[in-house]
């Protein structure tokens, strides 16, 4: 069950209707999942910020590089440009290539692009070799295809799913989680939604209270350091009217959601933030027969609401992946055990995270 | 009476000495305050990482822009650099200028800079134009060289002193606040220390506990929006032996520990992280005979536990300086109360921070 | 004279109408010089983007740092908002903080802004110590202040004017130098101004004749190396629609122009690019009843025009700085000869540079 | 022929012994050309920062982006880490992902990376759908594993061949181009190698002779702008003892050569600069027993001589690029003329660029 479903609360602000990315009119999310054998654990999430051609309809976005021990392929576009010409994708560290090959192969291949000889793969990893054999290089071109081509609204797979499949958060399993925020009419009323594949260290925290130390698998000094590499992908979507500027300020926000989770963006994590504003009118024609562009943009006194929005959801999301996976075992039978429900949840009554 | 002093613990590291910034060898503190008639109420901090000539033993720094709604000035030169010639001052927003004259004046009288005709002052700000008559640009060139003139190691004052006087944080009483942290001699001994002025808003959290939700100050969220700007100065010292390029690194975890105690980085947010290594064995000569200087350097493998030492000990120190602050009434008879002492208890007992 | 009175031309694209910074629509000028005695060889040069109230009306604005060995302040605030609410000021290093004094004053002055509490003041600076006694601070807040009153349309003086006063360029007297470039129609028709304080070195060459080194002052590495340092403030001015993403690309392409003459950004200099546009359209109101503003932008395939007349406008100004500027002799007899005229023309003939 | 021997010269600094990148100690060259039937013009270059095991022997390294209208793959982690692990590799903009692929390949093959479950692999690229089937995806991973095996020291070829196969450069054929410079004892002897694979436009300039305007070719603005698109991949590796800071300085200059060129870096352009030291004593180890590293490094003070050299040894690389660049006709019997010899001297030798 999700965090709600408990009773946890993250934050002051209402979430949107499914509680997801998703919530963000337009915006697409597809995955698959690679549970095969005893050796494969991995798997590709594809973010698709509308249903249309992307490539001819691109969006404003933009990348914040949290830290920078990591794979993300397309960022330098996104940052220089100011937008969005593809899918995000998301898979594990050694799979990025064969995403960026299957991102060229759909662009290529959607009616209106046959003459479109460049494309900027937007590709994030985290890396899942704890569980999966990961340099058997297990996910192809066909499985990101899939992934995109399933994409759809509505509810989202968190947990064991997709590019989540394998991946190991504060020790315990994670994965793909999601979430949103509303923001009520008089601050705008605008959407913001997250999704995040978590595959990072720290010391956990829910809601506040301290649950990695009370479980102890954080208390010895030594173990914490050992379990703090690892890495997030964070991908943040609105349907606010925000600039590259803006959607890049409201990016460097989610990272301040993942400290409040207790990651500490350790060494060895890559943690990125991709955001796009999926904005109808913000779109950027390819080609266009006009010199310029007529865009209602919010104000900078406007974005403090969306900056708390963006961090309650990426704190809500990540551990929405924690409370959604499941145990697994994976490579060499590896073992990771879900957050223990329990125990986790006594935690948070005597912390009065849950309200007894 | 400081945060461990109610039995309040930030985190899983152990705290220096002093717990405060000073506990890192070398630095120092030196502050002024100006809480005159009605209407002033201002100051100024000043940080020295070394008690010698510091423009011709630069220490190693760093400047992360957590978000740059404020007027620090001097960042791009160590960022370009990755080193500081010039004690670290923070005051009001209207006397940075001041203050910079101060340090140049400073720099220019020290003995062996009589033919210096450069000098980069690092001056940060926050604006305490709720309390304190900040047109009226009280503080003058004396003041500030009387704080660096003043600076010494040992205890740090907090609360309502130097240029935490007048500043306003969460809704309460904000000011200067000091924590540090020392690892374990198995990651290396090294202490990291902290050093803020605080002045921002959202969502006050105190060892994760929601004290501002509960205390109701901020359940309506129009107030909390109107609440949130303003901005927080943090300046980080460590002895470790780390280059600029890992200090902007720590730097950027810093605002993991400000999130962490609910603020947002808002758009009026001028949040800046400034760091530096104390170590004696990086000082950097103005003028030398050598083309090349031998430095040992920490490994990046080695900067996860100062990463969670920071972010520790900024939250901690972003608490102090609430804890510290008292209430005060200043310009146009505006009253800014305390932390309400004996609800915040009750709420962190409730939530079994405070143990009971 | 001027670089084109000699029949040299720059770069394929035509000029504005006085070939200065002030063929973009609404820029001011206004500049002090303080030339006194034997020792004082210094001043300030304003530059406005419009000639209303800069801070309840504010214009796109960006910041690129070419080399941050210098104090330019106000740069962090213009990056995080992508706007500027102040004249920009150029003076000399140990001027800036007088200048941002004075700019706060006359911010707080203007008429509308009695409840102004917060001022970013954009203040850069070339270290003239080389010719006037700059340890001596003889710049006053009322210098500043004069040179804002003063600024005005038309022709702005070249040379040894303003913040150009005492400056060094490739070992030659530098100073205060404009430029322009205006579109043709098909390219869309705007405007792109510059104006540059030039204090750096390198190997000089104009329309890329050797003129360095074949003026031998700088055949000897030794020398060239020693000459190297110092600094460039470059302004640049549009009035085409383009917000502050692509004001920062303009910018950035400003030191293409600037290594065109011979310049290397050397470790020394403090190369700093401040941008604007000027455009009615897209100034930005203090306060405002509406949470979004409409905007008419510039799509990024049209700027490639904009930046070829950036580089060009740059290193023309740069070049006119030279060839309007005059012997000096300074602080200490220091005598700084003026590019040798009748040299150079030959120079420039024998480079067909001058066509014969 | 080479630049030189038709007696031109660029800058004031002497070239090392062959002219070329792999001047610098270590460092190797491979290319495979891709010139077939009558669609297929495209290959891979690919340099080695040293022969041994480069993810076991990391070199302190950076990446600047001099406009990221590009796919460079890799970039994020150079920048947060200082170091990189993998053969850097050029090729085409839709190959990018396959070179990865085949870089991972070669990582996780070599001897004593068994274990090795991340590898970033840095690869870039330019577009050369102009004259090649770029949407066919000639490259294959063996191609690029191929360019890795065969790079060896000495000579380096240059023009059409590896990821200059298919290039334009100012409306000529273009491809690969390398130089160097050694800096004379007195400012440490010091060498720095540049290569470069040109696909950019602009107004062509030789030793600032303006080639482009006499030929006329660039003489009607409209096509100007429709020639200007393109990048410029530029790898910069030199010997001297430099951090990832100040190859990051290093980086930046390296545009200032391309600008030299006549380049305006357009809109369009995806120009990236990879530099490297390639001194053995600034190796970084995967792994070590040690928590430190104790390194020589070049201080701030000594870098202006070796921005000097990157400036001159990008300018001459792209140069040669042309003139050991031949005519070629490839997709759709386009066909891409080399830049005129006669005419081009005659140029030159009117302009003294070439003494009479």
């Amino acid at each position: 069950k999700r965090l709600r479903e408990y009773g946890i609360k993250i934050g002051v602000l209402p979430t949107g209707k499914l509680n997801a990315i998703t919530d963000v009119a337009g915006v697409q999310v597809g995955q698959v999942t690679l549970n095969k054998g005893t050796e494969v654990r991995t798997g590709v999430s594809a973010i698709l910020p509308h249903a249309g051609n992307l490539f001819q309809e691109k969006v404003l976005a933009a990348v914040y590089v949290g830290n920078g021990f990591g794979k993300l392929a397309g960022s330098s576009q996104v940052q220089e440009l100011g937008n969005l010409e593809s899918p995000i994708i998301l898979t594990n560290t050694l799979s990025v290539a064969t995403a960026m090959n299957a991102v060229i192969t759909h662009t290529l291949q959607q009616p209106g692009n046959e003459k479109v000889q460049s494309v900027n793969a937007l590709v994030g990893e985290t890396n899942d070799g704890g569980l999966n054999d990961i340099r058997g290089r297990h996910v192809t071109e066909k499985h990101v295809l899939e992934a995109i081509q399933k994409a759809k609204d509505g509810e989202v797979e968190e947990g064991n799913v997709g590019a989540g499949t394998g991946t190991i958060c504060f020790g315990f399993k994670g994965g793909i989680g999601t979430s949103s925020r509303k923001l009520p009419p008089s601050l705008g009323g605008y959407t913001v939604g997250v999704l995040v594949q978590t595959n990072f260290g720290g010391v956990l925290q829910i809601a506040g209270a301290p649950v990695g130390e009370e479980l102890e698998r954080f208390s010895f000094r030594q173990q914490i350091m050992e379990k703090a590499d690892g890495s997030c992908m964070i991908v943040v979507a609105t349907d606010a009217p925000v600039d590259a500027r803006n959607l890049e300020r409201m990016a460097k926000r989610a990272m301040l959601g993942l400290g409040k989770t207790g990651g500490i963006a350790s060494n060895g994590s890559g943690d990125y933030v991709i955001s796009f504003s999926a904005h109808p009118g913000l779109r950027v024609p390819y080609e266009s027969r006009e010199r310029t562009q007529t865009v209602t943009l919010l104000r900078n006194d406007e974005m403090s609401p969306l900056f708390m929005a963006t961090i309650e959801a990426t704190e809500e999301a990540i551990l929405n992946s924690l409370f959604k996976a499941e145990t697994i075992v994976g490579k060499d039978k590896n073992k990771v055990e879900a957050l223990p429900l329990e125990k986790t949840l006594d935690i948070l009554k005597k912390h009065h995270v849950i309200k007894p």
